[in-house]
Parts: C-alpha cells; structure tokens; sequence
C-alpha cells in the first residue's frame, strides 16, 4: 500500500503537489492580471481558494521532500488522517470555486451579451484562469483519493 | 464493516437515498416554478443535474427496499465498485451545478443589482432551490464516503 501512486512521501506523490502548486498559482496570476475581476464574488473566491490550495500543496511537497531526503516515512494513521481531512476540505473548496467561476463566466459569455458589450471585461482571461484551476483541482482529487484509500486500508 | 452507518442493503443506507430524493426533487421543483430561469445554463443545469441525481438516489432506493425485504447482501466487490462510480460522479455533478448556480445567484443579487431592477427574476426561488441542492450534495456526499471507505477496506 506504501508503494501506491501518489502516496505521501514519494516522488509521485511530490510530482502531484508540484503540479498543484503550479496549476494554482497560474489560475491566480491569471486571474489576477484580468481586468474587472475584482467586481464578481466568484472570481474573488477563486483567487482565495485557490491561494489556500497553493499553501496546502506547497506545505506537503516541503514535507514529501524533507521525507524523501532523509527517508522518512509518512504513513502514520495520525498524519494520513490529517492529510485526509485536508485534501478533503481544500479539494471541495477548489471545486465550488471553479464550478461557481464557471457559472458566472457562461452567464456573461453565452447567456447575456456582457463580454461583447463590457469590452473592459477581459472574458477569455477568466476562462484560462478558471481552466488552470479545474487542472489544479484534478491534481488534488487524485491526492485525495489516494489519501483516503491509504487511510481506509491502513 | 457492513453495519458502517449507510452502507447498502441496510436502514441508514435506505433512510440517505431518501433524503437525497426528496431534497433533489424539492431543488427541481422549486427551480422549475421560479420565473426566468430557462435564460440560464446554470440553473437549467442545476435541474439537469439534480435529475440524475434523484434517478440514481430513486434506483438504490429501490435496491435497498429489495435487499432489507429479501435480507440479501450488497456487499460483494463488483456491486460496491459500482456503488462508489455511481456516486462520485453524481456526487461531483451535483456539487458541481449547486455551485455554479451559487456563483450566478450571488452575482445576479449581491454583485449586479439585476435582482432589484429586473422585477419579474425570481432571486430569493433561486436562493432556496440551490440551499435545497445543498442539502442533497451533503447526503449523498455521506453516501460517497461510505460507499469508498467500503471499497477500500473490503
């Protein structure tokens, strides 16, 4: 079971937590640069959800390295639970933020004509943002999964 | 592990399909008689999504009425893989809609004042229908995380 894909303390593992940190950070810098965004409460969650996601998998990919380098190993039940309730919590987060960015985004692109009449709304900028963090959030579901596999099988 | 709270063929299992077919049913009840919100794919697909909700809550529903009666097993692997895929993925779906129309309701009230000047928009029914789509996210998330914790430890 230590060995699955993922697992705390791998390089798999470290790989996912790097891919979410980036992934993360890219949807913040993204959305971050677009102007108008700081109108919609859903962008603005984003940005937030997205920063606390980028703290969660920095801090786990500081740790799965300092594991790795002195090859220690993370598969405690007291950690693996924290992990668990962490993933979990950070991962629904991400989700309802992108699910809600999307949301608004259809609304001003499809259902209303607001980003061809508001040209100072930077629409197609909200759509690469809210893309990276789906990315980011796929990353952190299969930590999740992982995590909570780990757990049930301990 | 088969008496875990809400695992198949059992009365808590039985009682949380219900609830979640209840409060699907409420959210597309009540969306549905709000005025205005076929102008919207976020709640068009709140609808779409609590839908396939209820049939999928309605037909385990069902199984569990036919395993508690027959005092049959639902517990073999192939049933429970099943069990898991069935609800992670509705379980994503209906957080997924409950989300995005959460993102457009705040827009429409809080960051627009749409809801004040467009008198004919039923905001405070869209208000309701996504609080009652919570709801049956919540339960057939509890449902989700027994089914996997099943899985993993069978």
């Amino acid at each position: 079971m230590k060995d699955l894909f993922g697992s705390p303390g791998k390089v798999s593992g470290l790989l996912l937590r790097i891919g979410q940190c980036l992934f993360a950070s890219a949807s913040i810098g993204v959305m971050a640069s677009a102007s108008g965004f700081s109108t919609t409460t859903a962008f603005c969650y984003l940005i937030a959800s997205m920063g606390l996601q980028f703290l969660w998998s920095f801090g786990l990919a500081c740790l799965d390295i300092h594991a790795l380098r002195l090859k220690k190993d993370l598969h405690s039940h007291v950690l693996v639970s924290l992990f668990v309730v962490g993933d979990w919590v950070t991962s629904v987060l991400s989700l309802a933020a992108a699910c809600s960015a999307t949301g608004v985004v259809i609304l001003l692109g499809r259902d209303t004509n607001f980003c061809r009449v508001e040209k100072q709304l930077a629409c197609s900028t909200f759509k690469i943002s809210v893309a990276l963090a789906f990315v980011s959030w796929f990353l952190l579901a299969i930590s999740s999964f992982v995590m909570f596999w780990l757990l049930a099988s301990v």
